[in-house]
């Protein structure tokens, strides 16, 4: 269908990093296809609020081609890729097209790991996609629904005890909105049990709570999440994840719902392209995202391993993947355009910020440092106004200022296979 | 768990008509177990509307323990009800559970019913729950996505050909939904295919669309779909649906996505009592709603075939399930507190809306029949007005301001089941 000779771009991926790689390249003569295997751009920083009831999965995606839908230099398809014939310049798709390029962004971001222990995904889901979200929060709303018609003491237990595997942010923000699930919005809701006498278990292996951010924001979230009543345990490791429960170290707790928030492992792009990658799959390239020794193909976003000319590693935050799309983007752009090269790569880096619960957060500015109140409120500004799509960012912000007064879920919805009753374990 | 003495009632189904009675009993001395294979209410009326990607499920969907969370009365069981044993006076659960009862509300509804032809319904979903809603919101957006890179024109012309069988209220308000959806939502949005293009059939083995209405209003009915290119069949039978498309009598028609809106089966709640039903399997009642012989159970809405003591048969709507659990919950609650009985039941009917379009309907009053923009604006205001929840009023009447002055559809997530691009047919 392309007869024309501009140059060709494919974008495999359309989350942050595809996404502004392909609006970098707007008014750039080039022909772009961006292959996604979902049909929406996901805001993926929120997702957990969609695994705890909070939103619905469409308050944070957005249709690829909505959002494209005025750059005529785009097309958009709906598949999945399953290689890459770097040889040949063409990826194969799960749908049978073979797409040539001149140029080729990956950016498929990862996916949770279990570490080898891959049997865990089965009682300790991962949060990456609406349909995983979708899942933990019917598994979440099911542990109450079964322990209020549970006899056995223990066993009621055991499913009203939530363990969150991994002390990151999507563990902490996890924890915290269980955390209020639990005591404030069903507190009512039940007969039987009482949902605030709930145990939250946040497990972290290393010694602090988000390993990213300064050692006294970690000290805070920590306190901040067990005045919520969040039993946090840091320096132990899970070692063993089954139907009735975790292993940490020697001990056994009986946990029927466990979240799994501890590791991830890059899209295969590094096999497709049988090259060089970290230990996290992630494919190492060079200070202008290019792959060695392929230069026209460029890794950005959570698929890279990418360290600066000062040696600065690049985090897996999704200001990171934009700012690589868009200087794979302009790089591109430039050669298209036979104009100057960008200069050098240079991390903008705004800040690191995680939510806790309900008016409390904690923000990294690099040069200062904010807890509380004032930190929520900024995370909620900074996550709203990121949200592509002006109907999104509305009601995700009149439904956060409803929940925020009310504490109400309006979203706690069991869906998917049906009643749930069938499927007891 | 049950030690006092009050009467127990039991309902099956928390839809309009089972919520109803539990509210109905709000102050009686009873003990009520109201059980559900979902956690949650759905308001049926604008499922459709979740189907063709305008509203979420969580707009039209409220968890049934948050509507009652107040009422101490009443427990909430999700479990699914696999029989009664009238003579015990006990309900049989998947759960496992028994529930004996004093009183039992039966109030489950209706499924679609393919007339015996079963093997329709793999190619031609109904929309009853909202899993058949997202799947049927998957199959319609699919259709654009597979169409957008279909070579072959005879395939991609039967891919953009949507065809709906039926034409009550359901189905009108399907093909208006679609075609809005092709010809204003995603016109833009697409580089191959032209959206605005699709075919959009609506088949009707009747004389006319919307039977239950007065004929000049389905006239207009008929009248404002063509305008907005619906290609209308009347008086034509289905005579077999498969992966190709249907026979429409002896004429094939090449359509990849079909509908079905045709006719519904009342659930088995007739083959649980081992009482007589009627052809589409509803249970024949008194007129009190009770069961011929067993006058401590009760079965309304969709599920029962009442007849009043005027000979007029109980129309298949919400406001008839809704007055009928109103019913038997004061029948109900009169009995237990030793007060007179309510009059017979009256039917008041308040009307009969169904919407087009973008700002089309037709309202018939009985005394007055609307049509055009002020019926629409009529027929928004009462469903907006019947959501229950706040938060759920609040949210749709905001989006459906929004959808109606920019024709977006927020909601076109292809979500379940991953990709859709292994499953190409």
């Amino acid at each position: 269908m392309n007869t024309s000779t501009k140059p060709r771009v494919v974008i495999v991926g359309a989350g942050f990093g595809g996404l502004s790689a392909a609006k970098a390249l707007k008014h750039a003569p080039v022909d772009i296809t961006i292959v996604d295997r979902q049909n929406y751009h996901l805001f993926q920083p929120l997702l957990y609020q969609v695994a705890t009831a909070s939103l619905s999965p469409a308050e944070i995606a957005q249709p690829i081609r909505s959002i494209l839908r005025y750059q005529k230099n785009v097309r958009v398809l709906l598949d999945e890729v399953t290689g890459v014939d770097a040889a040949a310049k063409t990826v194969r798709t799960a749908g049978g097209h073979a797409l040539s390029y001149d140029h080729l962004i990956i950016a498929t971001g990862a996916r949770h790991s279990y570490f080898g222990k891959d049997s865990w995904e089965a009682f300790a889901p991962g949060i990456k996609s609406v349909d995983d979200a979708t899942r933990v929060r019917a598994m979440i709303l099911l542990a109450f629904e079964r322990a209020e018609v549970e006899t056995d003491a223990a066993k009621r237990e055991a499913l009203l005890t939530f363990t969150i595997v991994g002390g990151g942010p999507t563990g902490v923000e996890m924890a915290g909105a269980i955390a209020e699930l639990a005591r404030r919005s069903i507190v009512t809701d039940f007969r039987t049990i009482e949902p605030s006498s709930s145990r939250i278990l946040l497990i972290e292996a290393g010694p602090r709570l988000l390993p990213s951010f300064p050692e006294d924001l970690s000290q805070e979230a920590k306190r901040a999440l067990e005045a919520m009543g969040v039993e946090v345990t840091l320096g132990a490791a899970v070692t063993d994840i089954s139907a009735d429960g975790v292993m940490l170290g020697p001990t056994p707790i009986a946990t029927k719902t466990v979240m799994w928030a501890a590791g991830v492992r890059a899209s295969p792009a590094g096999e497709w392209l049988k090259v060089p990658c970290d230990r996290a799959g992630r494919v190492i390239v060079g200070h202008d995202f290019a792959v060695p020794g392929m230069s026209e193909v460029y890794v950005i976003g959570d698929t890279a391993a990418f360290t600066s000319e000062d040696g600065r590693i690049l985090p897996s935050v999704a200001p990171a993947a934009k700012q690589a799309g868009l200087y794979a983007g302009r790089l591109i752009a430039a050669h298209a355009m036979g104009r100057t090269l960008p200069d050098a790569f240079r991390y903008a880096d705004y800040g690191n910020l995680a939510t806790i619960g309900h008016s409390k957060a904690v923000v990294d500015f690099g040069f200062a440092r904010l807890k509380g109140l004032i930190a929520w409120v900024l995370w909620s500004v900074v996550h709203v106004y990121f949200l592509i799509g002006f109907r999104n960012r509305f009601f995700v912000a009149t439904g956060w200022a409803w929940s925020y007064l009310t504490y109400k879920r309006g979203v706690r919805l069991i869906t998917g296979g049906g009643t749930g009753t069938r499927s007891p374990e």
